[in-house]
């Protein structure tokens, strides 16, 4: 295959999603759709991706970055059409030989191989081919206006007649040129439209008149799905997890419900891991081998080692780092720790950045106090500790090797291996004292009664 | 339209809930049934209601009056069928002119567009108008026995010859009357029927014999679907649900996964706002716009302000108040306390009771000690205020602004403005100990093995 | 009906699992596939019951024993085949008299009612009577080749011709014999075919060979769904559930939305329950009258007494016993503990090993410390005690009835009836301090910043 270069049209502002953040933005699988359809077109090989967006758009070019170092950025300061859109490109376009490929950048779940059913017509041979797809219902969508393998016209519905209406076969969202033909062309659309502006799609006419050779490639439509509303947003991310569950039940996964699982894009999940109900993986998740996830538990940006044991109600974000065999239980929420082979922490325990050795306890209740309203500081614990439940541990802290905090202690200083630190008051039993606390609450109750 | 007086039959058992709870009181969307019955009779335009009740039903009297102070209740105190029912509300009826729709109070998805579609008919000119429906399966319904636009008779399923249980079309729900002619016929019903009872359907045959103009109007299965069961209990809150959520999506707030979150009859959302998955809203829930609520939440009975990050895991009711940029993260729980703008509680809190500043620091951990046995007694905490981990709140409280909790401390006393409160135990450590508690723990372990 | 032997097949690797653990080890309902059809061949009347398993799988006998004391389980050492599976269990057949059925172990949702369906052609008159099904489709499956109610042969998909594959009737998994033809026919299968193995399909053939009278019954689809992989697994799930919701919601329980419900095989609820969306029940729960479960709980191994509330957000577990009208609320854990009628426990909590009385409160974010790194000792709680917030119960402990424990307090000894048990530290206050330790938490970040 030639060099591909790739323009991502993202300029449209997208008012039927009734949102102040772009479209193109929006997250299916936990990443914004515009990655999918720059990871689609690296997939397809493309040496170099331009993307055009709106003037005020700098948090989608922020995000690209953010994902992807090697993408252009194009500006179009006036909203005159995807023919003008991808004019912008120009600086990257005009020094390109190879093909071009211009592409919608709202379509979630596209993918490398829509690319390849036009880029191999390129191939074969042809100077333009389109890719098409067969919508159950085709309102709404340029209708593919041919003769045999040639594409003639892409009509817009709203230029089309009644028969034109009456086409199945509609344009999807990638349209592919041999450059030079993109560059003699490009200049030559005009505005002769019902809405006055510079339609991309009257390239496939020009090039027809031109001479060149004008075909079209076919899409699944769940593949060429674009997202306008909240409704297509919901159903594009379904589509996406349906597609994702399925990959991870082939390779050895048991989901009890795949429908109560959600992973994102970039989840990885180890053999025999088995995961319960209701499960929700955020972005940058790895699971090793043999670890069983139990229901209603809520994990992102974390690795969890191999014969572990997380949930139910757990929480694990921040880059948190898990050995091999931690247990973590219920209602424990972990941050930016790492955590060493064999530790549990079973109930209740809040541990932020915290590193914590192998086999160690944390009893219920357990909370690092990492913060001091400014700083977030470090709680170190070593191997085989025996955390006493309700432990409050005031950070920074160390506590060595072997060590043992006595049940509901504040913990402020550091711990020295093999050490017991107690932090707690000596209790003390007022005989009969009950009965008299419980009047004077009755007291209490009866004099706000007045 | 005329004055309309809406008769509502709610007086059947239900039997085959199996439940001790009347069948109109089961909740659809956090309503009763009965509830969406008298909301759609109003939003019908009736300027009377009448609930007609078993002689037991003094939960559905109640029910009903916390919901709509201006509903006329009426006892059928034998169970003598659906005509004897209606006369029951008689007191009501006797004096008004105008329309009178007889309404079956098991159909919580009404709208006051199915009542339109035979008060329309009374508009043109009808005597009687009776609402009908297509079941996908008619057994068991009433068939209408039609000539054309006349409605003749109709016939209950039990006395419905072969021919005429191949009838698609039948009764569903609303039948309704010019009041003259509702008054005129209700009291010649007799009980020549398989069953024996005062058939309120026997009204259309008893028209037609009159020479009255009798019609129907045509109602959506899925509008006028009754509840016998717990099935189809389950089937209306899921129809329920659809519209819901259809509804919330086109007001620009992305669901993740639709069909993971359940909303109540009233709950109100804002726009931009973002739900992930399994999100449960109880009913009294206002969320304002840009607000995100990650998975896991159980919210009824809240307002939460504009920009909000609210869990995953966060449990919020009892008349909680949040301003606006709020945080409340995993495993908090706020009950009937109002937050101030800006102020985060991030991990495993309980604030009951609580009444918090602006800005104001919750640490992991922090317990509102809120009640005594009797009372439940009030914690103030001020604006900019950091309340250190793992601390117990013991009210009545008042902290100052800019006050400190040294973490781990309970705190019984107030604390004035930018003040710091520490009261906790000061920590001891006793090197080497820890080896002869384990020591001792295994000898514990041995003797309670032998 | 004649005595019934049933022979269980369960030596296949399952390969397509892609798992370390056997195949019919895998839970469906939490029970593993073996057990599903082990209850099956019991619910039909096995008076014994033989379980072949590979060389390895001592996991499987290890949890069949488990689950049923009198299975007699038998190796095939070698792969050979389904012929030679069954033949292992010549020391149980050999002595039988009456009916003899061999079934394939990893079909969940077999009934007792698949194998009268062929054990009743046996009554009939009968030698031989194999199960069948049409599946939608029959690609993999032998094929039925018959002659009206007479099986002349079973054709393996890998044997079949194209005639033969049009073929809809499909051999499922149950082949039932008169005992003296089975043991009369089972040392004549040979190795003659694609696989080169002993085929127990072949029987059919050599039965009619033998002039035998074969037959055939029919069993639904869904009941013989064979388990192959993790879509499989998730596939009989889904329909075990679907079974499971229906049966509940027939019993007179309220599933608000039932496909957010996941019960076990043995889940017992009672009259009049309520179960809000996202509950999960692991084994051995019994759930009494009255009982009303808010979202978002997980329970195993509970007992739940009549008229309690729980949840949202608890976790029962371990042979937990609640008595009636026990609250659990949120963020709760309960292990392995008795709770008396009337107790309370609703925020934050973690009782484990406890034995609490009547009408207890148990304060918001108490812990039972139950652990020492070795021993796991009991908290015993008497009857209207009142657990301040935030305690760390020390166990071994006794609370006596009556008795207060102040809220924040460490409890590491024993509280006499109708005392007040205080073990906290006196707060002080340092006016003006908070400043000073934000200047210094500051100054700290700024030290740190360069």
């Amino acid at each position: 295959m030639a060099e591909l270069l790739s323009i991502i049209l993202a300029a449209g502002e997208g008012t039927r999603m009734k949102s102040a953040l772009p479209k193109v933005l929006h997250p299916v699988g936990g990443l914004p759709i515009i990655g999918h359809v720059v990871r689609a077109a690296r997939e397809a090989g493309s040496s170099k991706i331009a993307v055009v967006t709106g003037p005020k758009h700098d948090t989608i070019r922020t995000a690209i970055t953010a994902l992807d170092g090697d993408v252009v950025h194009f500006e179009q300061s006036v909203a005159r059409g995807t023919g003008h859109a991808a004019a912008q490109a120009r600086d990257l376009f005009d020094g390109h030989d190879g093909y071009i490929a211009v592409v919608y950048g709202d379509h979630p779940l596209l993918r490398g191989g829509n690319f390849s059913a036009v880029l191999d017509r390129l191939d074969a041979g042809l100077d333009v081919a389109i890719l098409g797809f067969e919508p159950k219902d085709p309102t709404g969508y340029g209708r593919f206006i041919t003769d045999g393998e040639h594409l003639l016209a892409i009509r817009e519905h709203k230029d089309a007649s009644e028969d034109e209406r009456a086409i199945g076969l509609c344009n999807a969202c990638i349209l592919a040129f041999r450059a030079e033909v993109f560059r003699d062309l490009i200049d030559r659309i005009d505005t002769n439209n019902a809405q006055g502006e510079y339609y991309l799609t009257d390239l496939v006419g020009l090039a027809n008149k031109a001479g060149k050779k004008v075909g079209f490639g076919v899409a699944p439509e769940n593949d060429v799905m674009g997202v306008n509303d909240r409704s297509q947003l919901a159903r594009a991310e379904a589509l996406f997890q349906e597609v994702r569950r399925e990959d991870v039940l082939k390779a050895g996964v048991t989901l009890r419900d795949p429908s109560s699982v959600w992973f994102s894009w970039d989840t990885e999940i180890g053999r025999d891991v088995t995961i319960f109900p209701n499960v929700v993986f955020g972005p940058g998740v790895k699971i090793g081998d043999n670890v069983e996830i139990r229901a209603f538990c809520d994990i992102e940006d974390a690795v969890i080692g191999e014969g572990s044991s997380i949930g139910p109600f757990a929480r694990i974000r921040g880059g948190a780092e898990l050995g091999p065999d931690v247990h973590l239980g219920n209602f424990v929420e972990v941050k930016k720790s790492k955590i060493g082979a064999g530790t549990k922490a079973g109930h209740l325990s809040y541990l932020g950045d915290a590193e914590i050795g192998t086999k160690t306890n944390i009893g219920a209740g357990t909370i690092t106090c990492n913060y001091d309203g400014v700083n977030k500081d470090k709680t170190i614990i070593g191997d085989n500790v025996f955390i006493g439940s309700n432990a409050s541990l005031v950070a920074p802290l160390t506590i060595g090797n072997g060590a043992y905090t006595a049940s509901g202690s504040v913990i402020t200083e550091d711990v020295p291996a093999d050490a017991l630190a107690v932090g707690r008051a000596r209790q003390e039993n007022k005989p009969g004292y009950a009965p008299k606390l419980k009047e004077r609450a009755l007291a209490k109750k009866a004099a706000k009664g007045k």
